[in-house]
C-alpha cells in the first residue's frame, strides 16, 4: 500500500508510515499542472498506488518546515499568481479602457470647443453664430483668414475686434489641441473596431463599434454579458432610469445604450419599445456566440430584424 | 436768431421756422464727434447762434423721414456701434478667455492622467503605484520602455499583462495627446504674463499670473477690480464659503483665490487671516494703479508686506 501526493515542486511516493519512497521534481509549473499523468505512470510502477487521504496531508507537510524548501514553494507560488494575473487582463480590459476613453474625449472636446468658441467670437462672432458643428467650426478657424469667412459667410463687417497675432496664436493653438483630440478619438474607434474583430465579431457586426464596446463595458466584460438575460442587455445604460422606475413608479425605461442603435432610430416611435426588445434577443445570442467562441451569424440576425421591421 | 443742430449726417443752421439756412455734411464719424468745434466756428458767422431747444428736435426730425436718408443715417449708425463693440474687447476678455482655458485644462489633464493611469497599469502597475507626480508619469511612460521601468522601480517582476504593440500604440497616442495639453497650458500662461505686464502690471507682480488673472476674471474686468473694495477682492473666488456664512452662521471665509500666493502659504496658520487682509488691501491698490495707468509701485509692497510678516 502506496500513497502519491504531489505538490508545486515534486511528485511523492509515500508509503504507510508517510515516508518518502520516491520523489520526483517538478522543473516547471507545467509538470505540475501535468501532475495527473504522472500519478497514471506511477500506477504500473506501484499498483497499489492511492491518492493521499486528506487528514493525512497535514502530517507530510510537516516534513516541508524547512526554509529552504518553503522560499523555493513561495516563489514558485508567486509565479502562479503572477501568471494568473497577467493572464485575466484579455481584450476586454483593453475594450473597457478604450471606449471609456472615447466617452471621455467626447466631453472635453465639447467643454474646450464651448471655450473656442466664446474665445474666436471676440475676433470674429458672426461664426459661432452661423455654424453649429464643433468639427466643422474648429476646421474653419484653423484654415481660413477673418476677409475669407466674412466672404463665405456674406456678412460685410464683422462685430470683432482686431485681435494682434499674439493673441491669435493662444486660439489657433487651442484649436490645434482639440483637432489632436478628435484625431485621437478616431483612432480609438478603429481600433477598438480592429480588437472586436477578432474578440467579439458578432457583437460588433450587429451592434457597431461604439455600442458594442459599451455594452462590454457595461456588461462588465464578454463573460458576464453572455450570462446576462437579454431584458437586461436592454436596459444597460439606463440604471438611472429603471431604479426611479422602481422607486417612484415612474413609466420603465425601453432601452439602454442600444437606444443609439440605428435600427432603433429609424422605427417608429410606437414600435421602437418592440424593436429593442428583438435587438437585445439577438444581442444576447451575439454575446454567447462569441463568448464561446461560435459561428458568425450576426449578419444573419440583422437581416432577420430589418425584414421584421422595415 | 438761428439754431444750431448736429446729427450724424450733417450740421445744421436754421432759422426760427426751422428752415435750413445752412447744411454742412460730415463725411466721417470724426467730423460728427468734433461737432463742437464747427458749432463755435459757425457762431462766429452767425453771432446769434443758438442750440437747438429739445421741444423743437422732433419737428426738425420729420423733416428727414426720407427714405433715402434713413438708410445712410442707418448705416453710419450702425458703425458707430460696431465701432463702440469692437473697442470693447480690451485686454480683459482676453485675460479672462485665457484663465478660463488655463483652469479647464488643468481639470481635464487630471481626468486623462487618471485614464492612463488606468490603462497603463494593466501592462506595468507597479509604476503608477510608485509615482505620484502626473506630469512625470506621461513622461516616463513615453520615455522608457518596460524592462528599463523595472530596472529603475527596483522590481523583479511586474504584475502586468504583456500587450501587443497595437494595444500600446493606443496608450501612448493618449499620453501624448496629454503631453500636448500640458505644453498648451504653459504656453497660455506664459501668454498671460506676457499680456499682464503691459496692462496690469501691479498685480502681476504683486499677485503673480494665476492669481492675479483669476482676480481679473471673478472682479469681471479690471476696471470693476478696480471700484471694488479691499474686503471683497480678499474674498473674490470664495462666494460659496461666504454665503453659507451668510445663510448658516458657520465662519466666515478669510480668503478666496489668494489663498494659494506664496505670502499666505507661508504664513502661520495664526496669522493667515491677517496677511490676507494685509495683501488684499495692497492688490485693490495695484488694481486701481492698473486701471488708472498710476506708477509701478507693486514691488514696495511686497516688501512692505514681508516685512510686516517674517
Amino acid at each position: 500500500m502506496k500513497y502519491w501526493f504531489a505538490h508545486l515542486l515534486s511528485g511523492l511516493v509515500l508509503d504507510q508510515n508517510l515516508k518518502i519512497v520516491e520523489e520526483i521534481k517538478f522543473s516547471s509549473l507545467k509538470e505540475y499542472s501535468d501532475s495527473a499523468n504522472l500519478e497514471s505512470k506511477q500506477r504500473k510502477k506501484y499498483p497499489d498506488l492511492q491518492p493521499l487521504p486528506l487528514d493525512k496531508v497535514s502530517k507530510v507537510l510537516e516534513q516541508f518546515r524547512d526554509k529552504n524548501f518553503f522560499f523555493e514553494l513561495y516563489s514558485r507560488n508567486a509565479q502562479i499568481t503572477r501568471e494568473k494575473v497577467k493572464a485575466s487582463v484579455a481584450e476586454d480590459w483593453l475594450i473597457i479602457q478604450a471606449i471609456a476613453n472615447v466617452k471621455e474625449l467626447d466631453q472635453l472636446n465639447n467643454q474646450l470647443v464651448k471655450r473656442l468658441r466664446e474665445w474666436y467670437s471676440l475676433y470674429l462672432p458672426e461664426l459661432s453664430a452661423q455654424l453649429e458643428s464643433h468639427e466643422k467650426y474648429v476646421e474653419l478657424v484653423l484654415a481660413r483668414k477673418k476677409e475669407e469667412l466674412l466672404k463665405e459667410l456674406k456678412v460685410k463687417f464683422s462685430m470683432g475686434a482686431e485681435l494682434d497675432q499674439v493673441h491669435l496664436e493662444e486660439i489657433f493653438a487651442l484649436a490645434k489641441q482639440i483637432q489632436g483630440l478628435y484625431s485621437l478619438r478616431n483612432q480609438h474607434e478603429a481600433y477598438l473596431e480592429q480588437v472586436m474583430k477578432k474578440y467579439c465579431p458578432n457583437i460588433l457586426e450587429l451592434a457597431g463599434t461604439t455600442i458594442g464596446a459599451k455594452l462590454i463595458e457595461l456588461g462588465r466584460g464578454l463573460k458576464n454579458l453572455a450570462l446576462l438575460p437579454a431584458s437586461t442587455i436592454q436596459l444597460l445604460g439606463a440604471e438611472k432610469a429603471l431604479f426611479r422606475h422602481l422607486k417612484t413608479g415612474s413609466r420603465s425605461p425601453k432601452f439602454g445604450v442600444i437606444f443609439a442603435h440605428p435600427l432603433i432610430q429609424g422605427a417608429k416611435a410606437k414600435e421602437k419599445g418592440k424593436v429593442s426588445r428583438s435587438l437585445a434577443d439577438k444581442l444576447s445570442l451575439c454575446a454567447r456566440l462569441d463568448y464561446f467562441k461560435g459561428e458568425f451569424k450576426a449578419p444573419h440576425f440583422r437581416k432577420e430584424l430589418e425584414e421584421k421591421f422595415k
